[in-house]
């Protein structure tokens, strides 16, 4: 992870800001003859596009990503399929609705980037929070829809977990009620609470944070790299790059520091499918930064959106002091959204691990149990 | 990160095995001129040696450092420095005490990278845990000596927070304290509960989670690279690639997903000093992944040693069960010494973002604020 | 330089077929506040451009080079600038003349990558080339133009020094004659030469070789990285990533090797400009792989195209053996576009380099002569 | 390539100087399971180690390597293989003669990196030559005989065919040769001519230059990346990066600018081992940057040993004027030893490029011919 691009061997670049005429992104490293279409790709942005429920920005944007390079249908082939080549994304800004930046242009809002890129930069682009803006994060999901055909038969599905102090009843989760609710929600109860618990937030013009939590299966045992490049530093990283995002756990997390060794201890029995049989899973999926089989588990924090209708001290750009409260569009849990962005992100970590553990060790097998 | 290697212009590649003949690592990237001699790093190393009370290992090295390359003294130089050349560091293996592995070799400790290295490789060096253990921070905490002197004016301390479910008292911080218990712990008080609650765990061969924090005070404003290379993504990958962490979080962290937007907005006022007066650091000094100026604020979780007393149900490397205990020396606490391991890190990570900030706008200054 | 991207902090990644909907690229790590515009760019394609003379292919491309990001002008300044974000790149590519293509989907172009392409990816997008095309070149004298502003003062050029078996005088060498012929040819009575040299060719169907030489003047002493990342190593790397280049030099190159100690020594006197002045460029200004302040002087050669219109003897997709000849829209001579791209790699490198030596060494600035 | 590291998968990084205690390296990305000993590393070595001839230094180092990390034996295996981790590798340096540096340490001498070393870093460890010196390829040496172990049957082989003017006759080209003469120069009769050519060079305190070519036998068709991280680029720069490296040719090298399409057109027909037969190889083994699976032919120019005996004029650190000229032990034609350099310098940059490839395509296979 560097600059603007993510990975090692599956590696992602990409451009573009808020009110500029496009975004874009280019995915280089991926594997050759895998299908892909934009269809693929759209139905994962489709999930994340703004303006879809009254709790997300009423942005809209068609979010109509386009392939410009990287796949081929050879005259025989029913459907194209990638080159081993790289892949360009591209997404116009449609709605990049024009306006008066002059509240914005030189005040900083708190709790935002705008103080930081200006500061770094010496100059930043204030409309729509220009690259800072969360819109950049629609070519992490189009990357994303790309890394989850990488590794065979891994599936990778998030969901909102807490809003504020409410937290979901675990007991209740459905993986089926996600896709019932505006919040990405496992609980139907609690998608309710949420529901009035949020038109309050959205009507007094506040925000809220939230927790989410990303569980990728039909992960291969012995995913990761020693020491610097493990599976879970990486997914840390994915996670923590994520605009607004505070906090990344992996299986028990913060929890894992109250438990004793005999209670984290994750017991092995036999399985009969070629891999151990874990009892438990305080580990999340992951050893010594090394994928264990088992499913991996993560959970992100996201703070509240920093523009809000709450009129808050700051500073100007040439050094004075002034009160801002910000109009126009937002979303009143930005965590919302990331779920698919999470998602991704996690996709791209294990798509890249993969194609790592191939490089080194030829062959993406379970090894045990070894000969006698 | 990838592989053994971390950062990106500062960097840092380590090699070695807990009972291997020596351990080392290299610097890479360092600048030039600055005054480096093995006191300068051993002083760090002393604070994660173990041995050092009853409540780490009792291995005894004395983890003596020596300086291979990288530093030159001219004839009329009272002391020598860093030439810009790749720094290269090496600890000679003392006390990797001879014995039988004929209990762990073909077995795997629950909750241990035992079972991953080897399905990923085919192989593991199962003395004292090969390359999965802890002993490798010796040569991160030897890096990050060097790291701290690359920032200038940047201090970078760790305390121990949270031992099991007992947290300390904020409002008891003092960093002096610090050295005055065998657990980095700012609170007096907390420390005689802990020393108390551990000698429990201890004596009945168990062991326990704990939360450590880092704080790095002297930051500039600007430190951290656009969406994927940001200075938060890149703290949370360095410390969730320590033994046994398994989560991190930057200011208030998951805290953060219970604030509304007006909480969390960290409002400033004009500054005296060439930078806002930030009057709350719930960002913990890093906004949109570049660092605020205020002190960078990270805590992570490390979970409790795998290597315990109880006996625990387990599977052999040929496809058997077994129930498993683990003799021997071990920490009934391991997130105690992670705490200069954690500084260090930290620091590499600040040490590699300042060079990166130098390189792509070539000062390091407050711009704010700007020209009218 | 891996997969599709090159440079380490100055760094460009692209995209794009010779015959798909566009090419692009993304420049990552520019430094902010440069001015930019697409007319910056735009000149310099113009310089590649093909269809200018009977000696280039005569696809017309009008290459309208796009920037979709990373430069904004905020409302008080006169020219936009660059933000510090990632620079997107975009071409349409408008010639792909709808073509026949039975006769080179299942046939390998001898001389050509078509065979390779397919035996590594499985599948190759023959039309036009794809990805192997010299059209993406475009990309790389774009990314170019952005480097030139990088490095202060610095000034990149580059000639057609040899083509076939006939060389310039280097006694005639005359900048001001490289925009008086279709050649980039610094010597006029060469020039001469090329002209019916080459028509001889292009009128037979057949192609040929040629030598470029590129210098950049007004390089600072100090750039260049210890012992892998060398100036000139990553010249020599970026040269030869130029399609169709099958050798290079720096400084007297393969000369070197019948020079003796004494004749290759670049004697030193002292200059009054702060540089020590060097009575020759044997060294073609990069001693130990950085960069003495001298001119940099790289040569390449470049081998004919391989698309001919003469019949040569391959084999088929599917393992048969087949005759084949080329028809179609192709350069006799393509070193002669080589030469903004060889420019514009080597002002990449340079870009490159300028910035790692800031971050490591902090200032760009002659420490010589040194304090007694 | 950054740093002090080369390779991207298969990546070395290597610390030492000259006259400092040892020089050492990390073999990082290396797969698990690989046989190594000491005596297989060593064996490399001492075809490159100093003092076996009066054509080379009469430096006297046993370069005695030291395996510190990496490899592993369990108590049933016959002998050790790598584990997958990062190998370090540790060579003392015996023979660092003290002496009197009065002469060298304020003076820089002509054609050597003393200059640019110290103008980059305000200091350089002048105790022969500090990291410039050659003393630093001992390690790549160790690291390629790890390489050549990466890539099953592959042989890579070198042999020096110029010594200044004077050119081996390819007809007599006979490998076997190699080790019958002090220069691994392949035509006897040759051999004869330098040796009495080099021996006036040696008791003249002068040095000449020499051309290498190195070739890899056995290499799969299919290795390379597209575009940048192309095969003949990379190993451009990784002959380039070789101390006192001028030039590199992949097959007809400078010569194909003097080739028509028709002669450089390495004509196809169909093999009978599943490959395609062909019936030259002007492109080395390189088509696209990709491997054609024929031998991979590169060449490299060394331009002559800058310490000799001859009076030269330079200037010194402080700004004044002087001569110069070197006493003490060095190659009267370093090119010589450089034959084992060159060969590790390609097999590594041959593992590296066999992971990458087995990473993004999975299997190293012929594909060739593909099913109807």
């Amino acid at each position: 992870m560097s600059h603007n691009t993510f990975g090692h061997l599956f590696r992602v670049t990409t451009f573009g800001e808020s009110h500029g005429p496009a975004i874009g992104c280019v995915v280089d490293g991926c594997p050759p003859l895998l299908p892909l279409t934009e269809a693929d790709i759209q139905v994962e942005l489709d999930r994340r596009r703004p303006g879809q429920s009254r709790f997300t920005t009423q942005r809209q944007e068609p979010d109509q990503v386009r392939i410009v390079s990287g796949v081929f249908a050879r005259e025989s082939d029913a459907v194209q399929v990638t080159t081993g080549t790289s892949i360009g994304l591209m997404i116009d800004n449609v709605d990049q609705r024009s306006k008066d930046y002059s509240d914005i242009k030189d005040k900083y809002r708190p709790g935002h980037a705008d103080f930081t890129y200006d500061v770094k930069y010496g100059i930043r682009d204030y409309r729509g929070g220009g690259r800072s803006s969360a819109r950049e994060t629609a070519m992490r999901v189009a990357a994303g829809a790309i890394a989850r055909k990488v590794v065979p038969g891994m599936v990778v599905r998030g969901a909102l977990v807490q809003m504020g102090p409410h937290k979901i009843d675990r007991n209740n989760w459905d993986w089926d009620e996600i896709g019932n609710n505006p919040f990405f929600c496992p609980d139907a109860k609690a998608a309710k609470l949420f529901e009035s618990y949020l038109d309050g937030i959205r009507k007094s013009g506040s925000s809220i944070g939230a927790v989410l939590e990303i569980v990728a299966e039909g992960v291969p045992a012995g995913l990761g790299a020693p020491i610097y490049g493990k599976l879970d530093a990486e997914i840390a990283a994915a996670l923590m790059s994520i605009n607004a995002v505070k906090g990344v756990e992996i299986g028990d997390g913060f929890g894992a520091a109250e438990l004793s060794g005999e209670e984290n201890a994750d017991e092995m029995r036999a399985g009969n499918d070629g891999r151990p049989l874990f009892l438990s899973n305080h580990a999340g999926g992951v050893l010594g930064g090394i994928s264990t089989g088992q499913p991996i588990v993560a959970r992100f924090a996201v703070k509240p959106t920093s523009s809000i209708l709450a009129t808050r001290a700051t500073v100007t750009r040439t050094g004075g002091e002034a009160e801002m409260f910000t109009k126009g569009r937002h979303d009143p849990c930005v965590g919302i959204r990331a779920v698919p962005v999470g998602e991704a992100m996690v996709a791209c970590v294990l798509a890249d691990q993969y194609l790592r553990h191939r490089a080194q060790v030829g062959v993406v097998e379970p090894r045990w149990p070894f000969q006698p």
